[in-house]
């Protein structure tokens, strides 16, 4: 109990010393460098590139589901588990709805990951085990919260870079590097990689989990555009959660709906921290609607993965070094002026693309894929910068 | 980094220990007790008085608006910082849209307050200030979601006894009661309080907020039903944060719309910490057309006061002791049974209402306030069971 005297007697007549406001505010937070989203900007025409959204609409039905739901039943509160959607995403993976949950996007899932398994490293951190406890590990480059994430909760970051081709080390390779930590609490992956493109191979990942003795959550926000998905990891092993989205594949980001599977324990634990209604209902619908209508979207998934490839082809041709994309953008360094001259000449033309002052991929664009119209503008764009550019210019990297 | 020797050989050959998955996950997690929401059962014809939702739905034009915006734009990510609500909202409260944030529901900036502004206290909390920047204050009983926040965040818990009839403790009361902490880092007081209904005057709000040494967070969730509120506090204070929701009074549990208002350095603290896109974009739309239409929800206002007045005096007849109510619903004490019996009875007849086993609150019943037909519906159900009791139970007590 304070001491009687702690009672600060002036504030009762309203003179209490105003103190800055900063000093409410969590050291760690005051110094947080927040993560910063793509720009959403509103200008008539644009071709939005830069943020990974599906270019094609959600389904009809998902609309018309989301539509008949918009009704005097918005004033009670929407199931708190999301059980139906649960229910259903447990009989399409095989698993039961205790390995599911549900989230406010799968940026909310990343976080409550962070929040379960990660202590706060606000105190010296004394011994190893310790300080593994407090330890959020990632690639780099991968999503760029990652750091961010582990700011906000207070753990220690270990940023480990990815191969020069950002290719996934293998354990021998992260052995060698000495930087790997076998024991962080928590390992994010991004898999398919963002912002590279790249997919890995379950195998490598399945090894990777297997040698992690922390929780590993791969991050597959983009799985649907790709051959492959680890999906199974997060079944099968005591420490590794799938996340996944209905944002880009789904065309949902609006709605704000991911998920993840793993574990009953560490999706109980998840669960136990989460906001109490944490995904909106309109969204609980939307989400049910989507698993209603798979050929809709395969059709959709097959046009932006052929796009990929025609945008990734003339852009090779054009003389971009462009990697190869299991995802739905493109990672590509542009030939002659620097990636960030590239981003603002677009942008004039009205193409929005996204880049990064960032040592591991300052010298790329990376591109969402647009529809067939977008692409095209997109190549035609790009052909008549080279132009006016001269083949000198184009020489000159 | 860690020793050669820390590489766990034995896995890349798929042998692995699988150690308990529980170790994956944080002590204090483990240990939480976590928030249990009312429920939201699917039985037809239920009467539900157990969440203090709004018995009306919203209003036509904020439906309209919102059917009006599911296309395919929902493909696109909401607006990140809800920036046309947040103009809208400082014109209403005449403030900038910098003092204002805007949550996935209020209880996500109830969460976000804690770990903006309290430290874990995950270390021997050592001295006195440590211990205050790590507490999380608030009266008991009040909305008991504060001390889950508290344990999950891995704060220090300081709940404090309201005045025996639920009433706020004065200044002098708290001193003399001993258990206040002028200093905890963050405090939240309900007001009007939940479970118990009852206001409180600004001017005593005022002097609390201005006796207290961290940040004060006014959970306003119940403040449109009441004649008072003390939303200037949070434009006037430099430690003061007052929450809202869309929920209660404008019908949108459904949709996880809430806001807060206080001074910018605190509201960018809370930016800072929140997720990216944290209020899907068909809430955002909806909460825009509510207010775009005060009159309809003043009306039904009104309504809801009205019959919290008949449905306290019917109940007063009956011999319940009802506490003065500044909110859409009524704690009362009931005569006969005890009130967990109560609540079976009535549930047995489809009238479900809320039941606390807590000793602050164990005797009494929490009614939210429903349409006039269900309040009739709940009066005559109440007549009918004290009939079938029969006189001698109803002096039971």
């Amino acid at each position: 109990m304070p001491p009687r005297n702690a009672f600060p007697q002036k504030t009762r007549h309203g003179r209490a010393p105003s103190p800055a406001a900063s000093t409410f505010i969590r050291p760690s937070v005051r110094r947080l460098r927040p993560y910063v989203p793509g720009e959403q900007p509103k200008i008539r025409g644009l071709i939005k590139l830069n943020t990974n959204e599906n270019p094609y609409p959600p389904s009809p039905r998902v609309l018309a589901a989301i539509r008949a739901a918009v009704d005097g039943r918005l004033r009670l509160y929407p199931n708190p588990t999301a059980e139906a959607l649960r229910r259903r995403l447990a009989a399409l993976h095989g698993c039961a709805p205790e390995n599911l949950i549900v989230g406010n996007g799968s940026d909310e899932l990343l976080a409550l990951a962070s929040r379960a398994f990660v202590e706060p490293a606000s105190v010296p951190l004394g011994t190893r085990a310790r300080r593994a406890r407090a330890t959020i590990q990632y690639f780099t480059p991968s999503y760029s919260l990652y750091p961010v994430l582990a700011d906000i909760h207070g753990a220690r970051r270990n940023p480990v870079p990815l191969n020069p081709d950002f290719s996934l080390p293998s354990l021998r390779g992260l052995e060698l590097g000495k930087r790997w930590e076998w024991d962080a609490a928590l390992t994010y992956v991004t898999t398919p990689n963002a912002p590279c493109g790249r997919g890995y191979a379950t195998a490598d990942l399945g090894r990777l989990c297997g040698a992690q003795r922390g929780v590993v959550l791969l991050d597959e926000a983009y799985a649907d555009f790709a051959e492959d998905n680890a999906l199974r990891l997060g079944l099968e092993r005591p420490n590794v959660i799938v996340a996944r989205t209905f944002s880009k594949a789904y065309a949902l980001c609006h709605q704000r709906v991911g998920y993840a599977v793993g574990p009953e324990t560490l999706i109980d634990a998840m669960h136990r921290i989460r906001d109490s209604y944490n995904v909106n209902g309109l969204g609980q619908v939307a989400a049910l609607a989507t698993l209603d209508d798979p050929g809709y979207y395969r059709a959709n998934l097959r046009r932006v993965v052929a796009s990929r490839q025609r945008l990734g082809h003339a852009l090779a041709e054009l003389g971009f070094d462009v990697l190869p994309s299991q995802t739905n953008f493109l990672l590509a360094r542009p030939p002659g002026p620097p990636a960030q001259t590239w981003l603002e000449r677009l942008r004039a033309r009205r193409i929005l693309v996204r880049w990064w002052d960032d040592p591991s991929v300052r010298d790329y664009l990376r591109i969402s894929i647009g529809t067939e119209a977008e692409v095209d503008t997109l190549i035609g764009t790009v052909k008549r910068l080279l132009r006016s550019a001269g083949p000198g210019q184009r020489r000159a990297r």
